[in-house]
């Protein structure tokens, strides 16, 4: 079944949502409170919805347990994919640290990096292991997805191996664009920090006036 | 001047990949050749761009010194807005140090943190000052924009303060949407990473089989 990326991105943010309602013990929304809260309308998110089942119902709303659950299968997260870390630097090991991969659908089962110096160490529960042997590794744990935080002129000539190897996604940090590299069958993020930034520097350098303000 | 997101985010692009061009030394570009570059068509990348200007020449394509400087401006980057980070946990001592700030448009002039453990470790050239020191900071400093790396329930809290502190933009890496919370005089770019990591599961989950393939 083929999606948007803009419905993905939105079920995603529902996915969020509705665990901090849960985390708060609500067990039912209204759509339009759930909708407000989102700051869509309700009928997008009923369209959006519709596309996959059957959710909520007149006069009750969302059950949110039931719909996270739901969402979650849509979004594949109890799928936990094997996935490879490359690049172990300060955004690697950062992320590491800071993303729980099993909330979102993959299991990281191998770190690597090439530099002697990190080579050994360890993050969280994870030694850093050699690119040398990263050949071996994928043959016999078959990683589908791969975390690239390695340095710009360094993403296409790894990731080409990584295909060599079986990897089928990629969640990409630097700052080369390797979405249309591959064939479809290779599924592609790109999350490219720098132009977020920019993006902002933009919106900062061009924000409307207070005089001007509407709300 | 008010550009659509989407627009904003394809001159980042071009400025990106103009980088490239330029670190290589090519001083021209075709504009069916840089349109092949983005993956994008020709007529797309100047209907962008003639809404700031004019820019390339029939026959001769893009300088791309030139481009590349026009975009800065059209960007805002040479501004360099006066920002602080506030959370130097993991993620937050990573964009530190993997992030160049000036590059993007902004110069880090304080990292915040209150864990008495961070609070004058240094990261870079910068030592982590305590939060109780943030409200004389910014009367002083009078910081534009704020990267959050904060706990997800601390976020609104934390982006309050620094609205009443005359902070006008916010980078955000909690799971919290804060965008909508403010007046249109506050811009906010999200960067949810874990919606971002959903996103390639769902891909990955639903991707099209080898054998539906067309390319």
């Amino acid at each position: 079944m083929v999606t948007s990326i803009p419905v993905i991105r939105r079920l995603c943010r529902y996915y969020r949502h509705l665990e901090v309602l849960i985390e708060q013990g609500i067990e039912r929304i209204a759509s339009r409170d759930f909708a407000v809260m989102l700051g869509q309308t309700a009928s997008q998110i009923r369209q959006d919805l519709n596309y996959y089942g059957h959710f909520g119902q007149q006069g009750y709303g969302y059950h949110t347990v039931d719909l996270h659950r739901a969402l979650g299968d849509i979004l594949a997260v109890p799928q936990k994919f094997p996935t490879i870390l490359i690049g172990a630097g300060n955004l690697g090991a950062a992320l590491v640290n800071h993303i729980d991969f099993v909330h979102n659908g993959f299991e990281l089962i191998g770190v690597f990096d090439c530099a002697p110096q990190l080579v050994g160490t360890c993050i969280q529960r994870h030694t850093v292991a050699d690119m040398a042997g990263i050949r071996a590794f994928c043959l016999q744990h078959a990683p589908q997805a791969a975390i690239l935080c390695v340095p710009d002129d360094e993403a296409e000539q790894v990731a080409d191996l990584l295909v060599r190897l079986g990897v089928q996604a990629f969640w990409n940090f630097t700052h080369r664009d390797l979405r249309g590299l591959y064939c479809e069958d290779i599924v592609v993020e790109n999350v490219h920090l720098n132009d977020s930034l920019m993006t902002l520097c933009h919106l900062l350098g061009n924000r409307m006036p207070p005089a001007l303000q509407t709300g």
